[in-house]
């Protein structure tokens, strides 16, 4: 048998349970995979309150992000076998599918095959967390090697945020991150932050000024929005970019229409299950980058804390409460 | 003595008129020039109105583009000397000079040698037109020669309009025109407009969906804003670029996240006063690409009417009113 996470009805993760199933059969294009770990991302959070775009029929799967061994093959998967062992990244349409469970189908091309330098729970919750953070600040924000740039990250103890400030600091960019208090601070800096401001301080805006000499930042990577971009613009330094990637403030957002005007601002929206996991070529310089990186210790994944397939409720209660510093990882017996 | 276009309350065009005045002094960084035409603009009209960042003290100098003769020089003129034709071009601050005039003080940095190629009106009316189009489409938007991109050009009719179409059609892109009506429809498919879409028509979106085969624009070149950037938001292809170069909509600006997101849409500012005219690298690239295709006649500036000194409160009506197709020129005897 096969214990499934459900999401029953959309109140967040009460709603989500257990429920005992049949062993799914893959279809054309899809793997069944026998999971060992899944990665837990915000995204799931909204979609078990219903606040997303695409939602599932109810009862919903949930979780988009893993690692396993293939355990059977649909038809017209040509570079897999059974047995592999693979990361399942958020390549797939989040309505769909969902790996919290012992055994989850999966497309094929959600698959990257697992370098044996990573863990199981690495390369169950490498890939949304590095990549996104990877296609945000270096392919759409322009983050260059040795270009002195200056880069603010928000929410920044986030799973993306973390490896985003790696990112950011390995091509030799000054870091400043964002959280709403300073509890996080020395976390924040042991992860290689320059700077750690406070959004709930108002005048947070001049401790990015600060921070820059008054110049303001090049690169922005911001998962609030709403008002937040709003106060971004205001710092941001000429040329800069500004690029999106959720929409944790619920509020409307404005487009900063005179900094854009006169500052030549940039905005720009990442998602990377779309434009870097389903991007072959741009995927293959983010892996090879990020696992070199990890293999030879620039980068740590840094998990917050691991649950059992039982304590899924738990697991996305952690996230709920914003907590963490890292990865919240589902570790599958 | 001298005849000097002055703002004398915030009223729109009927609020200027002409005053006599000594001829003024350049300072260090300047030049006099003795006009002999001069180029509106429609960020003229929104100061003459009061509605700008940035606003003279009344009675303020109007009036950012055109051409004449040097006639004295300031210290620190490097560059130029007495007798010199030269066009002005917007690079300057626009609370602190206005060229509508017999006479007028310049900043050094906003003059561009004229080519003998060109007509007084050419060189008086060409730089923030080609300039801004050239800034927006090419360096902002990315477009590429030969690269089959379809460029929404809105606003068309206008004197960034008109040459953002002869841009985009000679670098090979498709050209989709729209004007609030289709009463300009002929005039610009005559400039080379592939396709005019009156965005009166409430499916106006659906009309640039099927002019790209369902597939969305590549770059939209957009002096309009407010609710206009949602609205092309819905109908950008993946990875697109939208360039707002204007404020014409008062209204708000939303920033349009879920396009942004899924489809990886780029929103960016282009103010060729600072972005390019104040760019010596990127303007000598665009001056080249803009002087040579008037020599050969790829390009052609269209003047919509031209008036006299006398005549400035009628001139900026005529921009007022939305009836004309190009530019519209002020011919100082």
């Amino acid at each position: 048998m096969n214990k499934v996470a459900r999401i029953k009805e959309f109140t967040g993760p009460k709603g989500i349970s257990l429920v005992e199933e049949e062993i799914p059969s893959p279809k054309a294009g899809e793997v069944l995979v026998k999971m060992k770990a899944a990665g837990l991302n915000r995204v799931e959070n909204m979609i078990s309150y219903g606040q997303f775009p695409f939602l599932p029929e109810l009862p919903g799967k949930i979780g988009f992000e893993g690692a396993g061994i293939i355990e059977r093959l649909g038809d017209n998967i040509e570079d897999f076998q059974i047995g592999d062992e693979v990361s399942i990244t958020p390549n797939m349409a989040f309505n769909a599918y969902g790996v919290i469970a012992n055994y989850a189908v999966v497309p094929g091309k959600a698959l990257i095959k697992k370098p044996s330098s990573l863990s199981w729970i690495e390369a169950a919750a490498l890939w949304m967390g590095y990549g996104t953070a990877y296609a945000g600040i270096v392919n759409a924000g322009g983050l260059k090697q040795g270009a002195n740039q200056t880069v603010v990250i928000s929410a920044a103890s986030s799973s993306v945020g973390l490896p985003a400030i790696q990112i950011a600091k390995a091509h030799g960019a000054k870091v400043i991150a964002t959280s709403r208090t300073l509890a996080k601070e020395a976390a924040l800096k042991d992860v290689g932050a320059d700077f750690v401001v406070a959004t709930n301080d108002e005048q947070w805006t001049e401790r990015v000024l600060e921070a820059t000499s008054g110049k303001g930042f090049d690169i922005a990577f911001d998962p609030i929005t709403g008002p937040f971009t709003s106060q971004l613009a205001e710092v941001a330094g000429f040329g800069a970019t500004i690029v999106s990637y959720g929409t944790m403030s619920k509020s409307d957002t404005a487009l900063p229409l005179f900094p854009m005007l006169f500052k030549a601002l940039k905005l720009t929206g990442i998602d990377s299950g779309h434009h870097l996991l389903g991007n072959p070529a741009a995927l293959d310089i983010a892996k090879d980058h990020i696992v070199r990186n990890l293999e030879n210790s620039t980068y740590h994944l840094k998990i917050d804390s691991t649950f059992s397939l039982e304590q899924v409720v738990e697991a996305y209660q952690r996230m709920e409460s914003g907590q963490q510093i890292g990865k919240i990882v589902i570790e599958i017996a």
